[in-house]
């Protein structure tokens, strides 16, 4: 089918690669110059050393997108969809697939009218290193589940790519949107506050008590019925990428905005909204917030 | 008059230097390398670029020391003071002076019986460059107070110091050293773990938020009942050290011990007695004990 994805970061250029091993992907990037670049020199793919050409991707800038495609992935971060949302609403006639973290988005999506929007969670480690050059170093799936209409597409999508790029299909997208939230508020801001790597939040006795804590919480704001399920989950996932730098981390390390406000950002919402008291809450979101404030000083 | 000067830091050599401008003082170190070199090439104090030696400071491993000396300056951190606390008991004839960091050192005195026990706190900038120099880089006062006994011998040293060395007399010990436990308690483990200078935790504004929520959180765990003043002054000392690194940066910086147990640690203790929920200092006691952990394991 056709494809179109909107953004050239990480995910819009490991889906546009995986995605045109089946399917005929149209890849909008923010600048004209990105989009050159990856027609003129092809989309790269580098995992394991190995450097793989994308064969099937168009790339033209954001502005000429016209929501033709059969289905649109939409793969900016989350504090850059507010601005392309009157857009999507104008343009799509197909169905639509997000990507983004955290919560907040979610309610940007009723004022949609498409085919059927789904939902989607990515757990694979990808790094840009240009803008037609991306490391995939991290090899996960991508969880999706319908948040509006049928998941026909979304099962087709699946099926087309099973062997090449998981996406499993899930029942409740906001069981799965609050997992991941929960991974991306604990690790995300105290990787980066404390500048270690995921795999020392369990290690180290000491960072093992703020995990917990800053877990606890989580949990209170978000009012977890099967707290313990999560907390397995959480410290599942600090294992398995226990050698990893997290993206914000990384974010921050590479001068780049954070996704605090779609992580910490919305449970500090939350908690306000509900009147519960979240001072690890409060307090990294504000090291987080402090540390771009440097980096912008700098 | 005759002083002993117990510990070689920092405090130890700035004391040696300044206390023997008028007076005789014998500077008990650790190891016998140390009071050797200080025999052997004199003790230097560095301040704005002028190297200045000591004439009339003796030094000896501790071990040697008799308790025979008029006063005796306990320059130890807080957490060697235990281990020396039963020399000091069967040894000291004089008066002793205390210049630990912290509250919690305090209950350990009522075992000894000197001619007097004051109790000081130091609020100069040094930095021990080597095991006979030391560098005097912020001029500041040390305030004293006493704790059981007469005023007399403190008032004379601190009348022979004067211009040199202010010596300032505080009537009350436990407001003094709660003001500094406060600066030290919210300054300290914020830079370190933020990797910040002392300034920037009120010159940026989501750190200036972390700062007051710590604060507030000591303030209530001390029971403090004039909390404004304790806030003033905590903000005066971060303007007046915005471009310092704290102690506890340089700490961990160094790969030292850091003073956490004498001051989160002893605010943890009081919060856990008192059944006060202390999420930030919870938080932040182990954000420290973290890095030294990493050191350690480094």
């Amino acid at each position: 089918m056709k494809i179109a994805i909107l953004g050239g970061g990480s995910l819009g250029l490991l889906f546009s690669y995986y995605l045109s091993l089946k399917h005929d992907v149209n890849l909008y990037t923010r600048t004209q110059e990105q989009s050159d670049l990856i027609n003129d020199q092809g989309l790269h793919m580098i995992k394991a050393g190995k450097d793989e050409t994308a064969r099937k991707v168009v790339a033209a800038p954001i502005y000429a997108w016209q929501g033709l495609e059969e289905l649109t992935i939409v793969a900016v971060k989350q504090y850059q969809l507010a601005d392309l949302m009157s857009d999507i609403k104008a343009k799509t006639s197909g169905s639509i697939l997000f990507l983004q973290n955290g919560y907040g988005h979610i309610q940007l999506l009723s004022e949609l009218t498409p085919a059927a929007i789904y939902i989607g969670s990515v757990e694979h480690g990808a790094v840009r290193a240009s803008g037609n050059t991306v490391f995939h170093n991290g090899e996960g799936v991508t969880r999706a589940a319908v948040f509006n209409g049928d998941a026909d597409l979304l099962s087709h999508l699946s099926f087309s790519l099973a062997s090449e790029f998981p996406i499993k299909l899930e029942s409740d997208y906001q069981e799965m949107l609050i997992k991941k939230l929960v991974v991306n508020s604990v690790i995300n801001p105290l990787t980066a506050t404390l500048q270690v790597k995921n795999g020392e939040l369990i290690r180290n006795p000491s960072y093992r008590e703020i995990f917990s804590q800053l877990f606890e919480e989580c949990a209170l704001v978000l009012e977890l019925n099967n707290k313990d399920e999560y907390f397995q989950n959480l410290k599942a996932v600090c294992e398995k990428t226990a050698d990893n730098h997290s993206s914000m981390y990384k974010d921050l390390e590479n001068g780049r905005k954070t996704e605090i406000d779609a992580i910490l950002g919305y449970l500090l919402e939350l908690s306000a909204r509900k009147n519960i008291n979240a001072p690890l809450i409060h307090n990294y979101y504000h090291c987080i917030k402090g540390k771009e404030h440097e980096r912008e000083g700098a």
